[in-house]
């Protein structure tokens, strides 16, 4: 039999639970279309939809992307970790440009409209939820990308790396949450508490979005689910670490 | 010197933290009393003043004393497991008991104005919130506190129990944000884009609320701060494994 061999290449359970946060994710962004499409006119750059492209590109953007973003090393575990690196950048940098576009949008269509920026909690949790997230990228890419960081100097950030980003995934979805509040209340105050079907629709979205916070969350802190490190790298970080501790002999915690 | 002995009672970065989440703590309930009482009329169970009962009690339990509960395990570090545990179930009990006053006040001051109950994200979010921080009370006394409970399930239990009251703490703040988002665009949605006093008083509270999860969760979340277990505990779980471990031969995973 196969029992005693490598470990399989991912726990069937995990295998599971991601599966069940892509079913999620995409279902998050059918209903985000069917929400602006159906009950605000569509999405378009230029006029008065302009305001729609906003919600589109962050739950694209600032949740499904960076959630994704946040399972690589959870998906590839077989995968040379540096490609696995790249990959995780690279998705949260998409979602970084998608979600300026999104921003772009809102203060353009604030601006055609004479509404001012910046006033509300939904738009303070907002930019403090981008500003975070675009420095939390650049430490990533100074600390992890390039080669000049030491081994010790990467293992002291990681953890606050990986508290952080997870943080900020959920303050995104919180954001979203208001977002939601803020344009029905806008939009169909009068109408909101007698169950409306663009309401209940809308609050269901709410309801996914803390569905897909949720699963993200518990594949990514599940201790057993964690990358095991590769042969080659655990041979690697051993020599990294024998020559930062060779370096700096006093280094007592 | 004292070099090389017991480690400290408490490490000194961790009663900072523990200080720090404290102090916004307080600035959160001294903000919430300030908002509700210089610009919503003060608080009183009976008459018009009923509603300002629910944001009150949500905020003193759902979020300062559910995180204070959450807490207990990395501040009494040297008392018997047992005592910080009934601490633990205590001030949960405690946050349960006044976020279900909070709820009555909510729904008896909608009945008293003819509002319509749980049409909103809100409510959605709240009472889910509510419904499972009472279920995972249920399931946490049940498993931890019944004595019949054996130490292999209590072990296979405490990750999700964990995972769960961290997320349900999350989904609490979350929560109260839309609470805030509400009661100002219900309010004072002619003057809030024009950064009127009680927008920006109530947006600190919102931007605070976040402060204080973050705060909690970053102090429950580092691995080198979790408590220790005593000499005690130790020799004891290890006569329990092996009691539990000699009665299912079979256990594998």
């Amino acid at each position: 039999g196969m029992e005693g061999a490598l470990p399989p290449a991912s726990p069937a359970v995990l295998s599971a639970y991601v599966a069940v946060s892509q079913l999620l994710g995409l279902t998050l962004l059918a209903t985000t279309g069917a929400w602006l499409g159906r009950y605000r006119g569509g999405v378009a750059w230029h006029g008065h939809l302009q305001f729609n492209v906003h919600p589109l590109c962050m739950v694209l953007g600032l949740v499904f992307l960076q959630g994704d973003a946040l399972l690589v090393y959870r998906v590839f575990r077989q995968e040379a970790k540096r490609s696995t690196k790249a990959l995780h950048a690279l998705l949260h940098g998409l979602a970084l440009v998608i979600a300026l576009v999104g921003i772009v949008a809102v203060f353009e269509s604030h601006r055609a409209k004479g509404i001012p920026n910046m006033y509300s909690l939904h738009s303070w949790c907002g930019m403090a939820a981008f500003v975070l997230y675009l420095l939390q990228w650049l430490l990533g890419c100074g600390f992890f990308l390039f080669p000049g960081a030491s081994f010790s100097l990467r293992s002291r950030y990681k953890p606050q790396h990986v508290f952080f980003g997870i943080a900020l995934f959920a303050l995104s979805i919180a954001t979203c949450l208001l977002g939601i509040t803020e344009m029905l209340l806008f939009n169909i105050s009068d109408s909101y508490s007698r169950f409306v079907p663009e309401g209940v629709l809308a609050n269901t979205l709410g309801v996914l979005l803390v569905a897909f916070g949720l699963v993200v969350g518990y594949v990514l802190t599940r201790d057993d689910w964690k990358r095991p490190p590769l042969a080659e790298e655990l041979a690697l970080s051993m020599d990294f670490k024998t020559l930062t501790e060779g370096e700096s002999p006093g280094g007592g915690s």
